[in-house]
């Protein structure tokens, strides 16, 4: 790719799926994805797809299309995950729990190395083969660990107390699922799960 | 709004921000809110919040900006949450469980009205208010219960099967949490987590 920060938000999450998708194909045994194939299994235009490809410099060939092995790599380097990095999820409540046992990050190179929490009564606790240990090593846990990324997945009131430590310590960024703007100096992604469903019913409303 | 179907799918995705921005400014005892404001907590142009508020006919005045009570009342009528929607939760395992004690769905408007699963040690017993029922029950349920959507929280190997009975009685949409697509004629809303990781690796890798 020429320039990475020539790449569009909107155009960075259509890589994420094509990526999934190329993968998926790859491992089910095939060699190549036309533009139209993943058009249709992504629900955009081929225009859409030739263009995002376009990009990252690949070019289908007419006929056959584009070599999945040769794609996955240039998306994997354009979206930057193609190392693995360590990930911190402070907090084991519901979200936290979830987060642990979601098989995808792994297969993405996102290793959960690290669960802390706030309660005294969960430190200790094996989950999910995470032993949980105290809110209190942040700090230790980010540089002994070489964590990356933080996860924050705490109640709003402790959340930017939560993120102002990360950042401190030099974490390089950070997933919020705290319904709150975090207000750090690293890169931040907010997700918020009831964005997708407004989402949802807008698409629901959509005549056709 | 003119016609609905003239909002790119990004852009519906940044009035759910907006949105919520709004509202906790409302919230906040706040009664106005500038296009600058709006940029700055969100992280984009001043003019591309001009231009997705535009949208929606809404115009800020100079010196004043938008008035944030109207502002609220045009985005969830353009968004198509401007009154409530009742949801399914089919999986009560990690993520479903995440999912029944997610609180911004209720503000949403999306009722969590029922949950199903399929392990029948699980059927009967009740999950942060929520009995968990057989998913043989489905078509009574989304019927009985006049439900709108449809969360698919189940393993990947279960998704398409539920995702069809789900639609074969009459659901309007499904959020979909299994690693795969559903293929069916009702909206679906994919969620992988593990896309919003990478969007944040490449925020991390990004120059400045």
């Amino acid at each position: 790719m020429s320039s990475r920060d020539s790449i569009p938000r909107p155009t960075v999450r259509r890589l994420s799926l094509y990526l999934r998708e190329a993968e998926s194909l790859l491992q089910a045994g095939h060699r190549t994805v036309s533009s139209s194939g993943l058009a249709t299994s992504l629900a955009v235009t081929d225009a859409q797809v030739r263009r995002d490809l376009g990009h990252l410099g690949q070019k289908g060939r007419a006929g056959i299309g584009y070599r999945l092995a040769p794609l996955i790599t240039r998306l994997r380097r354009a979206l930057a995950v193609d190392r693995s990095r360590n990930v911190l999820i402070v907090g084991a409540g519901r979200i936290g729990r979830a987060l642990m046992a979601y098989p995808r990050f792994d297969q993405r190179g996102f290793r959960i190395v690290a669960v802390v929490d706030a309660d005294t009564s969960l430190v200790g606790r094996a989950i999910d083969g995470h032993v949980v240990q105290s809110v209190d090593q942040i700090e230790t846990i980010v540089v002994d660990g070489d964590i990356e990324i933080g996860i924050v997945a705490v109640p709003e009131a402790d959340a930017r107390a939560v993120a102002q430590r990360l950042a401190a310590c030099g974490i390089s960024g950070l997933l919020n699922f705290a319904p709150c703007r975090l207000n750090v100096d690293v890169p931040v992604i907010d997700v918020d799960l009831s964005s997708s469903l407004e989402e949802l019913a807008w698409a629901m409303a959509e005549p056709g």
